[in-house]
């Protein structure tokens, strides 16, 4: 069997030759470049194709693929709005993504964004610049004995009161459908407002579904507690980002930890000569805050879930080779 | 019953408040300012003493205190070396410490270093504040999945261990006393030299005994794994800097998290003008590294530790000059 790989980063190589190393059947080639009618001839000769890109795949690239014999696309992400449907129907292909790559490092990474805000990270990074190593009057808090509120408790959701709960934290959660392992644990409160309510930390862990856009908005920060401090490491478009800005500027939320914003398809994975030069209004008016912390979509970034983007659409993809039931088919019978 | 607090800092002010109002019966009068032979005077007329400084508590100032009917001291910390304790037998008081204000504050302090330095935040700020949004190659890593090493399960190192059970760390710990209930986790390894040649991570938690200064030395270093994270939040004793910082050159140490220096005395809780002013050369040496963090020994500093702090020493002055049994009585029968 041959395998062949778009888009792949340096940070991948190492875990496609891991991979290759444990399936010596399987004959991989890749490239950095994504997938258009013209690097689809790549691709000629091998049985399988893995995909990653933020590009859409064209009609005409997944038609050549098509023609050199090829059916079987596996995706290294979670997205799939760069495929229409209809095209992937059209020409017989079967296709698997990989929905979860590292919980882990979505609820690590929140953790660390509460505790650093928790601690002033940000004003003792400048005392300590300015040669100030003073501690009074930069006093932090503590995650044990909060309430943390988390709306939305699937995988990375679930991790997160775990966490929430070993470091001595009341859990206040909610989801429209609640884990059964956490409801034992009594976590659950009835409504969004409820958590809103009693958290003095708010942090987001729930898809953009269309009805979610803007969940958290002037209304929702109006509930949440004074000096709350709100974590989103979820999607940028759950906020609404100037209430956000508004309730910073109130000093209603005291803190905040930002890994997504509305408008980051603008901003983060791009690079510019300063900071002045980013033009997005919003991202302007949430900089130079020694309560908000900024990364850049960082917070699923480890080795762990590169390895198992890379392991698990590559274990899928020869399974549908081989005739097998992937871990994580998509259904494509419907738009 | 009428109580005399020195040394006050506004921080502590707000808890003075708390404490006195579920106390109404007590009167309660405080300084900012320490124990002398010339404000002692303050506390006459009061039944007992709180105290908290780092200069020594001279004879004269307890003999006056003796004078005025004084004779039940407690300090709001653990430190007792600035006592003789001759002094304190000679004028019959008795002593009360607070040995433990909140482990959580210095564990929580533990993990953010662990997860600052596994996922490469100095990197990324650098790349932030240069308006580089690319996440490649500043790839990060999870504490999920990692052998912990815990050197000591004492009060704080036992927070930690459960911290990083729930992590889904590994957890290999050493103590010349071993923590029952971490016992039966079957963390412990029969030496300092297995946590070292197993962990990942290695992270301190002892006190400074006499026969543990630098307990981690050249020698130590040697024997961890190559790319280590090693954390002390600990005392700066227990490493041998020079040692560290050549671990550091040579890459056997992929990451430092310190809250604590062998030299902090002269360098943490200061000001300086600027960074360079700073002379002593392990700090300087230590500096501008991007797997180095620096906290100035704040890894205790919450609100929760300093109320501890107050009201733990508060209620035990009270207890005392009611003739009740205190919590941290200390025994100052030898020297």
């Amino acid at each position: 069997m041959k395998i062949f790989l778009y888009g792949v980063r340096p940070d991948e190589a190492v875990y496609l030759k891991e991979w290759e190393n444990a399936n010596p059947d399987v004959e991989i080639d890749y490239t950095d470049k994504i997938v258009t009618e013209e690097t689809v001839d790549l691709a000629k000769g091998y049985n399988g194709v893995v995909m990653l890109q933020t590009q859409p795949y064209t009609r005409l690239a997944l038609q050549k693929l098509h023609d050199f014999g090829i059916s079987k696309i596996s995706v290294r992400n979670v997205g799939l709005d760069g495929f229409d449907f209809k095209d992937l129907r059209d020409f017989g292909f079967s296709l698997t993504s990989v929905p979860v790559y590292s919980p882990n490092a979505i609820a690590e990474h929140t953790t660390s964004l509460m505790l650093r805000l928790l601690r002033r990270v940000p004003e003792f990074d400048e005392k300590f610049n300015n040669a100030d190593f003073r501690w009074f009057p930069t006093i932090g808090e503590e995650i044990n004995g909060k309430t943390v509120g988390i709306v939305g408790t699937g995988h990375i959701g679930s991790v997160v009161a775990r966490l929430m709960l070993a470091f001595g934290a009341k859990v206040v959660a909610y989801d429209i459908k609640p884990d059964p392992y956490l409801e034992n644990l009594g976590i659950y409160v009835d409504s969004l407002d409820e958590v809103l309510k009693q958290a003095d930390i708010v942090t987001l862990h729930t898809p953009l579904a269309k009805r979610d856009i803007h969940m958290i908005d002037k209304a929702a920060f109006a509930k949440m507690k004074d000096g709350v401090i709100f974590i989103n490491a979820a999607r940028g478009g759950l906020v609404d980002t100037d209430a956000l800005i508004e309730a910073l500027d109130s000093g209603k939320v005291g803190g905040a930890g930002l890994d997504v914003l509305e408008s980051e398809n603008d901003v983060f994975q791009k690079k510019f000569d300063k900071i002045e030069d980013v033009k997005d209004p919003q991202f302007q008016a949430l900089l130079n805050r020694k309560n908000v912390i900024m990364t850049p979509h960082t917070a699923f970034y480890t080795t762990t879930a590169v390895h198992n983007m890379v392991f698990d659409s590559l274990n899928d993809n020869l399974k549908m080779l081989n005739n097998q039931t992937p871990k994580f088919p998509v259904d494509i019978s419907e738009d």
